[in-house]
């Protein structure tokens, strides 16, 4: 305005008319095609030439331009991140959602289905066994459940958060705002992407019958994937998180008693993390929750300092801010997922903690303990590289894993089902009945096809 | 026969009409329905209800009944594995192509697609950054591509391998056939993931376009992903080579002088490998195949005989075969990659060294040395855990990486141009066209779109 110009502003603009429903003259639209999935939701192109758009289209509630076309700043540079906020904490949670979905209908299955013998059964004494017996299978579902847990329980949290920072907006606090954007953006990224992976790690367990569309999963991932690239892609919203990791590491290094945001706090371990090293009397304590707490403090802070450390070298070396932060892209994604997991474990373990009933909050500990090292497995150089974790303690870790994976095996339908998915919400997926009648609803729905509607294809008279 | 079992054997059944097509008296069949993807191929159950199949439907060619029922087997039990040599060399294969495919599709649309700023960039003084400049991207889109030469070459390499095992076989000798089979089974497994992986990490790579039909990845994506779960689940394939590795080691533990099979020549070194420790003298060692060869060759052995041990000791404490293989699953995958990816490093460095030209030669050693060492990057933890390796190693792999990815991104374009594919070949992908106008052709599909037919939605009416 007035020939200054002040960034991105949302306006909300008439672009047909209200008497005909047609494009405005200057409007150009339409459909942008079809996509992968979302194929109900008519997304649309949009061009504008010379197209006049009033001032009253701009949404003003903080930032406003008045008549004379003054402009006014909002009262906080970041609160347009409010949206962003609110919108990424609920991918979060349908992260947890999607991928409980998909887990309810691939244990449902796996737990009807029987295939195949272990070396030395002999086919013509033993039925073959139930799939979900297998320990792989059972491996591989429960870590997937485990994270619908823990991303489901961890968009709750958020969610609320986010009501607490509106009504701190409300009256003129913003302290939080900018903590919980970095840590929601990095969440939103680490919680689709697991989402996604996971929905299809169930989709592949179902095996050939994962892949019919009657099993509700190609649609449920096409319908789950796209949330790692809109509202943000995931590896830019990452990025946002180590500038605000970096940023509380120098406030802290300039000023040791300033105030760190809790969920950051990892960072007040500055001084002291290059001296820890990992002791493990019995393997009982990989159960402690504060023990997860210890090892994941330990490897934000030091991934995050020697993050620091090289963007520092390559600036000594005459790399420009710019140049050096490009450099170092393919090291964000483990920065920021340090401290990710770091926010969901928190949340998980204080919220099983929480739980009333004895019995329930064991079998949920499990679930949380398999989430937790099953992380830590998968990412176990993460806390090697330095020293701070051993060998020993790898493989330790796994013999546990494989133990609280058996523990859990009778506990996994149950948890399935506790999750009260109606057949209409899970798309009415033939594999994740709750009747558990899956061959004959499979064999019901091919009736319904238009491909064998006759015994013979009407093209077969042209082949003839 | 003459009521004896001997197990499953292939026949060719008529099962339609030769005059008017209709399924025969005894025969239900119809289509399975809507797949993933594979639409155009038509998948149908079949049901066999008091339906005779004569003698001579049988694929006799080696296993053979005759008139009076008497079975002979084939001269080798293993022979009918020969065709799912053949079919998992071809999936391997596959593997490479799609994946170069959607490698091609991405990086061409990359180095067209101008996006963004890094930290402390003027907007009004520079223009958005071409995103295959920004690292990260250049270090995603690398990774993939070094995969699809890698899977491409071996299944080219397994390919030829499985014409000379067939001349063998046609002078009745088999001894390469368990060794190939098990080594094929492994490699169609990890190829096939990382090929469905991959090409979902190039739709990524390519944010909400890759998200349209039109770029051609998601249906390229629908159309590779179901070879993880046809002609053998990657699951169970990997325990044809666990249980192939496991019988090689036995061997050489009785009798330390039998011949092991050349790929599975890591098994000689089971009495030094403990006492192995890397040293690295200085970095550029990290780009010499025959360090790959050391490492993977150490890892390979180490895993394999920890798995034995782990074994042996769940039988020890009364866990039966079947029960023992079981409970370890989970170990599996680990294991049958370390000899996956010994195979597959050694096939693609012979390759690049047997390329006359040396500029060429160059720069497949580095798309060779990104393949390897972003291989060990991402598993360095099973190279520490022995303390084979330490964490200077992962870190001094990652900077060398870096250096890697910068060194190729000239050369990125004209390597998915050498794959020499035609518009067509990509499925006329409006991203990966040859001559990159990318957003001309987007906006021109949108006019063939039915629902930009008219101006007015032809629904209107209703809603009026």
């Amino acid at each position: 305005t007035n020939g200054q110009r002040y960034g991105i502003h949302p306006f909300i603009v008439q672009i047909r008319s209200l008497v005909d429903h047609s494009s405005l003259p200057g409007i150009t639209l339409g459909d942008i095609g079809p996509k992968f999935g979302y194929n109900t939701t008519d997304n649309g192109f949009l061009r504008f030439d010379r197209f006049r758009v009033p001032r009253e289209a701009m949404l003003m509630r903080y930032a406003q331009v008045d008549m004379q076309g003054h402009y006014t700043r909002p009262p906080h540079p970041k609160l347009n991140y409010l949206t962003m906020v609110k919108v990424r904490s609920g991918l979060l949670y349908s992260s947890g959602v999607y991928l409980a979905m998909a887990c309810c209908i691939a244990i449902r299955y796996s737990a009807v289905r029987q295939q195949g013998y272990h070396p030395g059964e002999n086919p013509t004494e033993v039925p073959e066994n139930t799939i979900l017996n297998y320990q792989l299978q059972a491996y591989r579902l429960t870590t997937q459940l485990a994270n619908a847990f823990a991303f489901w329980i961890a968009g709750k949290q958020q969610t609320e958060l986010f009501e607490y920072l509106n009504s701190q907006i409300e009256i003129g606090e913003l302290d939080l705002l900018a903590e919980v954007h970095a840590t929601v953006s990095c969440l939103k990224a680490f919680s689709t992407w697991a989402c996604a992976d996971g929905i299809e790690e169930c989709r592949k367990s179902c095996g050939g019958h994962g892949y019919l569309r009657v099993s509700g999963l190609p649609d449920l991932f096409a319908r789950a994937v796209p949330m790692c690239t809109f509202e943000g892609d995931n590896y830019v919203l990452i990025q946002q998180t180590i500038r605000y990791q970096l940023k509380q590491l120098q406030k802290h290094r300039l000023h040791p008693l300033a105030a760190i945001p809790a969920s950051f706090d990892y960072i007040l371990d500055l001084e002291s993390f290059a001296m820890q090293q990992l002791v493990i009397d019995e393997p009982l304590q990989w159960l402690d929750p504060l023990l997860h707490e210890t090892i994941l403090k330990h490897r934000a802070i030091r991934l995050l300092v020697e993050l620091h450390a090289q963007l520092e070298a390559l600036q000594d070396q005459g790399r420009s801010d710019a140049e050096a932060w490009n450099d170092l892209q393919s090291e964000f994604v483990r920065v920021a997922r340090a401290h990710g997991f770091l926010v969901i474990a928190r949340t998980f373990s204080s919220c099983v903690t929480n739980v009333p009933d004895i019995e329930l909050r064991a079998v949920l500990r499990d679930v949380y303990n398999v989430f937790i090292l099953r992380h830590i497995e998968d990412n176990v150089s993460e806390f090697m590289e330095d020293g701070f974790m051993n060998g020993i303690h790898s493989r330790e870790i796994r013999v546990i894993v494989r133990d609280l994976i058996a523990n859990l095996r009778p506990n996994l339908v149950p948890l399935v089902d506790s999750f009260n998915f109606s057949d209409s919400k899970l798309w009415y997926s033939v594999l994740g009945r709750y009747d558990g009648q899956v061959y004959s609803a499979l064999y019901e729905t091919t009736k319904k096809d238009a491909r064998n509607a006759s015994d013979v294809t009407p093209a077969y008279k042209y082949i003839q």
